[in-house]
């Protein structure tokens, strides 16, 4: 296979390198989400999950199998159950934060409603669930039902954190281990040990998953401060109205004086925001340095998923993760 | 063991029977609902789990473990599973319903809001697949992922087939089985399955289960029309004002002329109600016979869960299952 890594980004590397593993969990997941007497599931279903998103989630897992080794189809199976469970949580996020648009596109709970997004969300972890089954690895199930505890335990920690202003570092670092870096971690990991990959390879295919998950989710909430609403598909801000505490706030509080106090109290745990408000907020970070020490955590933690897998084999796989880890990280200024 | 059957309903001498392992059960859940940073999780379940439920879901699949021999605690993991099951779904199906009341208390959605009982249920559902993994027993895992999966599809199903009278009985029968049969036989047959029982036990313990769910459904959706709101928690005619299309009104559909025909399209497809509309249903019910074809079904279907003990031998546990089939339609008329 020839790959001109200059010219292609990481996650179209994967994809290509991945491919006919790619297509087989496409084909899987739509002959799983079919539903015979609910049409709403497959409808509601495919709106979502040929939105475009990037498999991200499913090549990982894909990517530490074959990397491995591997050369069963298990990981497809594995792989499937991992978007499933990516694509429930994504149905019951904007319902829980009403959310109108996702992708670009309007979101299931507006085209359909609430009740629709619950009840297919439940439908999708289940089938996760039988899939994750199949392959008859119990040490492969502890992982996925760990992960899924850790991912819905985040959910309602965010939900009881927010526009609380006293969220430390550990509480926002455990809110988007759950929230992302949970499942980036399952998917790696249960690659590597459907493999039958040895303990330390299987350790760092975790500590990988993990990093790069912490680095993706801090990236994403800087972008929210400092991205481009057409690359982002966010409004610069967004967190910020939803009064949200995500990284460069807790940092910019850190450091406030009496008065810059009173001002994140007023419009995050107020939540009264008036009109320049967010130019003032932009301001107290640039003068306390909150981007820009967010950005070197979201660096930090982005050379630690590379240092996770230093110690593995040279594979073209394992360069193409490595410079996922940079990627993920490129965006931010 | 002194019990006397006559004076004690079957689930009281279940929970008299099962008293130990029962014990373990409820100390077991109080123990995984905990959560460390996220206080308002053990703060939603124990809403919902202390309020009064009579705990029959575990108590199946404890007395089938038990009717078939088994002396280990597995099955307290799994009748914990069972319940955590089922306190998600009601969890999500009152955000669903939009439901302010159940057992007689305000509901966690109307106390705290529809996004704690989403992220709440997602932990429950979490929880249970951590503690179903833990027997270490697939096929096992096969039963409670299967069940997940129809409970979740029957739910989308009754969402669909709501307010639509073209709802045919199978399409009904197909509903109770995902809100209430999956989740019985998966806990008779589980409980079975971790006894190591042979398979005509397990068998006939899965079908007790289904037709006792499939009873225990019809009979609920029988005394919405019937029932006294002091017994029952609701209020006659909840469904027929909600336009579900349960058996007694398929009945009626099935019967109906030409006038009651359009009486039903306003009432239940158009949702144009006013006064005297429900006792016009009840009428009509009357005329067709539709209650008392409705309470046939239900007597039909716990007789069909008492033949399926029928060959198991004799055992003090058998005896009271056979009597609970009997009690679950007993309060009808």
């Amino acid at each position: 296979m020839s790959l001109d890594q200059h010219a292609t980004k990481p996650h179209e590397a994967l994809a290509v390198w991945l491919a006919p593993a790619l297509t087989a969990v496409d084909t899987l997941i739509r002959d799983r989400m079919a539903s015979e007497h609910a049409p709403r599931i497959p409808e509601v279903t495919a709106h979502l999950i040929e939105a475009g998103g990037k498999r991200l989630r499913p090549m990982l897992t894909l990517a530490a199998a074959e990397m491995c080794g591997y050369t069963g189809d298990d990981h497809v199976k594995l792989a499937a159950t991992v978007e499933f469970i990516h694509t429930a949580t994504l149905l019951h996020d904007d319902v829980v934060d009403e959310s109108h648009q996702r992708r670009g596109r309007p979101t299931a709970n507006l085209l359909w409603d609430n009740k629709s997004s619950v009840l297919v969300g439940d439908y999708l972890f289940a089938r996760a669930f039988q899939l994750m089954v199949e392959p008859g690895s119990l040490r492969v199930l502890d992982i996925l039902a760990n992960a899924s505890a850790v991912i819905a335990e985040g959910e309602v920690l965010q939900l009881t954190t927010a526009q609380n202003l006293a969220t430390s570092e550990a509480i926002y670092l455990q809110v988007i281990r759950g929230k992302t870096a949970a499942l980036f971690s399952a998917a790696t990991e249960s690659g590597a040990v459907i493999a039958g990959a040895d303990e330390a390879t299987v350790r760092a295919l975790f500590d990988y998953g993990d990093a790069l998950g912490i680095a993706f989710q801090i990236a994403d909430d800087l972008l929210d401060y400092q991205g481009d609403a057409k690359t982002t598909g966010k409004n610069v801000g967004d967190d910020f109205r939803e009064r949200k505490v995500t990284l460069p706030v807790i940092r910019a509080v850190a450091a406030a004086d009496a008065t810059e106090r009173a001002f994140w109290g007023r419009v995050i745990e107020k939540g009264e925001q008036g009109e320049g408000d967010l130019d003032h907020a932009m301001a107290l970070f640039a003068r306390h340095g909150a981007l820009a020490t967010t950005r070197q955590t979201a660096l930090d933690w982005a050379a630690r998923a590379r240092a996770a897998l230093a110690p593995l084999p040279d594979h073209p796989l394992k360069t193409i993760l490595s410079d996922l880890a940079d990627y993920v990280v490129a965006r931010l200024r």
